[in-house]
């Protein structure tokens, strides 16, 4: 019988003998070292060594030949890894949105080729086809899942899969029992507070989706609002639901419009900013002109074009879909290498792109800069 | 002049070789490939796979000798890393407790040398001490600092010193910018009560300090009693100050110890429960018979002692020490060797440890398991 205290040493001679193995990058078919060498290298018996050795032999880095010895098994980093990626469906997505969605797949699918896996993407529904077929764990080792709302089925399904998992493309961390990786809007709008020095005399405005994302990005902006000054009665604040979120916001503006003339207005995304910009417009009201707004999203840089407008006008915060989709895939990666039990939340950060949107022409241009 | 779009594609099989270069694990001298092959390789023009190179040589991954060609400098992981451990100070912690802090310390130090870095421990005097002489980003590559509390001028220290730094020992996430290794403590809550089912009838008592691990298990344990159908006015709460807690935790059982009696207590830690359960003996009152309780931090696996009791009793929520500072080591690392300026939360599962203090003797033998 082995006693527990010989278990804890031939686990702590088999982790050493991993992270050698990791670091040596050890060719299949390497001989290790025999039973008698690591008791001496380590300073055990022989048998607590031939333990440390089963261990690794149970796991796969090492094999036997009878006869012949211990050797090292191919490096787990050298398998080939099928990547699930998996796209959420958005009901009522805009065109223009559609196509900035898909760069986050696009860039997942170039960042996995590059790291020298098989990567394809699945939707929700095949996703649930798979599931009563048994087929996930299957078809995939690993699982990408990009995120805008995850109901309890599909995390039911994730989770069943039991398949490391991570998800990303989020703006903020959700509660959910996956690794994720999201972007950290915060720092891009500290430097929206950094670059534009509000004077006291302006009435901010804030629009938001009462979303996730939108009531994220409504306490940051309030945060940094009552850091530069101001109080929170200053601010008018307009909470859309998601639902015909632009309708919505077409008709407060056609009432309202006045309301937002020379104000300074915080949009929760691009989506929204863009209604309206075009809302105003129709009043006759001019971005940097009549009024400053910026955003979150940076939409203009990955192809989403204004109806009224051929260069880009929206002063936003920019999320990296690059770097986002290869932080995924790199934590994606490692923790199918570690064997990571842990959680990880990974935070892109994101900058601020200074555009037409959020300068008055007359007063910036008198700064000389 | 080079356009944009060969700066790009250079880039591209720039990274595409320093991916080839990590996976490869190249050895310092190994020649490259020349600019005409990697052109032809990846179908680009000779001056563009030249670009690429030089992009790699000004990083450090490559070195040119006149007239002989260019080559594979020394990996960057092979490269020893000075690790400093910052050990914060935390007035007036007993003994017992200061033997616990230290195992982070201790893992942290030999998890370091496993993955081949010089590590070595410093003090906050010793941090204000270098800073004022510069010397901390002269001393050290990367940071590795237990957290318990980290006040606005230590925050500013590690942030001027730009070293790539690790926060690791919390029990939460906290808001400050640094990546950050915490405890799932979560995890092991669930556990809790999956492992005691809780009748009805109970009274269930909280008893936290007034800190943040306190306020963050106090949350959890009334998420938890809540899920378990448990009111919130039906949970006696207690909160108590840090400063003096264990004499105010004393007073406090002093006068009302019958309002325990037969109770269920969930202790924000250790060594609260600790100073309860010595508190409460003294009253005659004793751990699992007179009183259940369960507790965060299973200080008894660590070393930590009570004073009447030879085997550990304190049912309670191990934090993994050895697993935290593995995964601080491998996290600090991964930052370093990728050069990645993403934030890090890893969340280090938690489980719970069933002892006598949670099982009334009587009721618990009946099941007969």
């Amino acid at each position: 019988m082995i006693t527990r205290a010989k278990i804890s040493k031939s686990r702590r001679i088999a982790d050493a003998m991993r992270e050698e193995f990791r670091t040596l990058h050890a060719k299949k078919g390497t001989p290790t070292a025999s039973a008698s060498e690591i008791a001496e290298q380590f300073e055990v018996s022989v048998p607590t060594a031939h333990n440390a050795i089963n261990l690794l032999v149970r796991e796969g880095l090492l094999y036997r030949v009878r006869g012949s010895g211990t050797f090292f098994n191919s490096h787990p980093e050298d398998a080939v890894l099928r990547v699930g990626i998996g796209d959420s469906i958005i009901p009522d997505l805009s065109v223009g949105m559609q196509k900035i969605w898909n760069k986050h797949i696009e860039y997942a699918l170039n960042s996995f080729s590059r790291f020298s896996c098989e990567a394809r993407t699945f939707s929700y529904p095949e996703l649930e086809n798979m599931r009563s077929n048994g087929g996930l764990s299957r078809n995939f080792d690993a699982l990408l899942i990009t995120h805008n709302y995850l109901d309890p089925a599909t995390i039911r399904t994730l989770l069943e899969s039991g398949l490391p998992t991570v998800i990303y493309r989020g703006e903020v961390e959700y509660d959910i029992p996956f690794s994720q990786v999201c972007y950290d809007v915060n720092s891009g709008i500290d430097e929206v507070f950094h670059e534009i020095s509000l004077p006291s005399s302006e009435s901010p405005v804030i629009v938001v989706e009462n979303t996730p994302n939108g009531n994220s990005a409504k306490q940051l902006y309030l945060k940094h609002l009552e850091k530069a000054g101001f109080k929170n009665e200053a601010v008018t604040l307009y909470e859309m639901p998601y639902q015909q979120h632009d309708i919505i916001c077409f008709r407060l503006i056609r009432v309202h419009y006045k309301k937002f003339k020379g104000k300074f207005i915080f949009a929760g995304d691009d989506d929204l900013a863009s209604i309206l910009i075009s809302a105003l417009y129709d009043e006759g009201m001019i971005a940097g002109r009549d009024y400053r707004l910026v955003s979150i999203g940076n939409q203009e840089e990955y192809g989403y074009q204004l109806p009224d407008s051929d260069t880009p006008l929206i002063a936003s915060v920019d999320l990296p879909k690059e770097l986002m989709a290869q932080e995924a895939c790199r934590l994606l990666l490692q923790i199918v290498r570690n064997r990571s039990l842990c959680r990880f939340i990974v935070k892109v950060p994101t900058h601020f792109v200074m555009r037409r949107s959020a300068s008055y022409t007359t007063t910036v241009r008198t700064k000389g800069d």
